[in-house]
């Protein structure tokens, strides 16, 4: 299987994204001279307007994607929230911004009562990890667009962030240089990236239920998928304050091919000391029959966020990890050589 | 039939977001003595959060409802966007603040695209109207959570803005006071509010189908239900500047009903000099059996948004509408009385 005949076809979302990107920077001169010049362009993790002060504000939105239909299989939604902010507030952090606020947006298939207060609950938990405020909301009730995995509970959930950055301090990956190195931060599980593919190679391919133990890793196949996505503020706004940080990158949809993006066409990533990923990766792999280079530009495979930091500060990049308690280790470095390549768990080496 | 009984449960909806909000209160503690300090309350039509410099910023979000099911039975994509720029800025500047800039979420089907492109179209066209930057944007093709009213064509469209206003300048309607009068701005029609029982009266009850003509208006049912939500940004932004503004309201979802908000519990809104209701309204009304006090809690009936002024710059209200081709007139006055009373064209007093 691959992540494109499971249902999302990343080539054809990358075409569509750009060509609506093109056209939608047309409206970047309609704020030309005004408040809130357009200071980033269209694609990176998140824009940036021009606020004054010598600060920037940083713009995002993201969603939960289908892990939706995870919880409502599993009838559990107290997490799906944190999955939320933590897609928002990770990409906010990719150019160096504080994440500060955040709007949720709820479309459901029925105004289910509870169903809703959890999702809340969760929000609210992400919210506080990272330090953002939850200032508004929308909640719309459409039975005739919104469909879930079991009638009635059916909901898609999305947020748009926004976070603070003082200009001089945007990170973008034009620092990075040859020999800088890379650290790979942890992930909590799968995150809600891939999740189609997931549910499709277990639930479908191998039959499975969400209530099912998976071979390999031994946790249960909901559980395994719903676990909350890992929010990676606090340990990168304190390595941006103790290091020198070069790039820094959320693995998310894309996964590692994502990564070109700080890349900037300028330099290339060489990870060749990726961790053992999490065995809920060879479970979705063996059950969907799924390649490995597939795998790696669909799942974080153990990796949920990167720090490209120079040599001299590496330590203390991690030591800034490990007391926010996120797991973080050297996974590569910064060449010369565009373009990520990647040594797989299996010892191949493939390019994103 | 009622609103209710056409599937959106407003008293269930407004429940539901009162305890939402209680709730997510709780986190504007986390922003406490930070950058983007949270001013504005959960709730009004939308929240402030401190940047410094004696300016707020206001964040808002909304989507277009279940428009997006009329325009896929017209297979016709290009305003859509308009009246998601609509729904978000009309909300903004009821606070006084300037929409800046606007992140869209577009949920789909299938990632077909020449309508996702269409839709950005609309999209860049609102923008234009509301003078805001689109930075940004997220386009989530989920087939197993989106469904449409044609196989394929399924698709939710939502954004979040944001707006700029000084502290100072920030208009709740606190200012509002017995004698100030109310001016309202002519609607182009049923705008995105009220389609779910726009649709089940004139498609399902009367059977027509978009193609068909109403019998009162003469329009195409398709047609006058796309037709896009009037942006007010312009009109209210030059108001502000030459009229003693008390109080702003979008008439949106609970259209008069909502505008209880700007009386915050200390006056009352008279609405007795309402204009004709646009023919399109008549047509429902007939089709679906509505009750004329359930029509006023559901539609905009002609009145897009409303302007509270003193007296004395009344006149310069209306030339500031004038000016950007808004028809605009006196509908009413702030009186004593707390609630909303409104005189229908029916001449029918009614509390909402």
């Amino acid at each position: 299987m691959t992540y494109k005949n499971a249902g999302v076809d990343i080539g054809k979302v990358r075409r569509v994204h750009g060509e609506i990107g093109a056209f939608v920077e047309k409206t970047f001169a309609f704020r030309k001279g005004k408040f809130g010049e357009v200071l980033g362009k269209f694609g990176h993790y998140a824009n940036l307007i021009d606020v004054g002060g010598g600060r920037a504000l940083a713009l995002h939105s993201d969603g939960v994607g289908t892990k939706v239909l995870v919880a409502q299989l599993m009838d559990k939604y107290d997490t799906i929230g944190i999955d939320c902010v933590a897609m928002n507030a990770n990409d906010i952090i990719c150019i160096g911004a504080e994440p500060v606020a955040l709007v949720d947006y709820l479309a459901v298939e029925e105004p289910r009562e509870e169903m809703i207060s959890e999702i809340m609950k969760g929000l609210v938990a992400g919210a506080e990890e990272a330090e953002m405020a939850v200032v508004g909301g929308e909640t719309a009730i459409m039975p005739d667009v919104i469909k879930g995995a079991v009638p009635g509970r059916g909901f898609d959930l999305s947020a748009t962030s926004i976070g603070v950055v003082e200009v001089n301090r945007i990170v973008t990956g034009a620092a990075m240089k040859p020999e800088d190195i890379v650290v790979g931060l942890e992930s909590s599980g799968v995150h809600s990236n891939g999740i189609t593919l997931a549910r499709k190679a277990l639930l479908e391919r191998r039959g499975l239920s969400v209530h099912d133990k998976l071979p390999i890793s031994g946790e249960k196949v909901g559980e395994a998928l719903l676990k909350p996505t890992r929010i990676y503020v606090k340990p990168v706004l304190e390595a941006l304050g103790v290091a020198e940080v070069h790039g820094l990158g959320h693995v998310t949809g894309g996964a590692f091919s994502k990564l070109n993006r700080i890349c900037m066409g300028r330099v290339g990533l060489l990870l060749d000391q990726m961790p053992e990923p999490h065995p809920v990766f060879f479970d979705i792999q063996e059950a969907g029959n799924v390649d490995e280079e597939e795998m790696y530009r669909t799942f974080n495979m153990g990796v949920g966020f990167v720090i490209v930091t120079s040599k001299e500060t590496v330590e203390n990049v991690i030591e800034a990890c490990r007391r926010h308690r996120v797991n973080a280790s050297i996974i590569g470095k910064v060449v010369e050589d565009k373009g990520v390549r990647l040594v797989t768990s299996k010892g191949r080496m493939i390019k994103l």
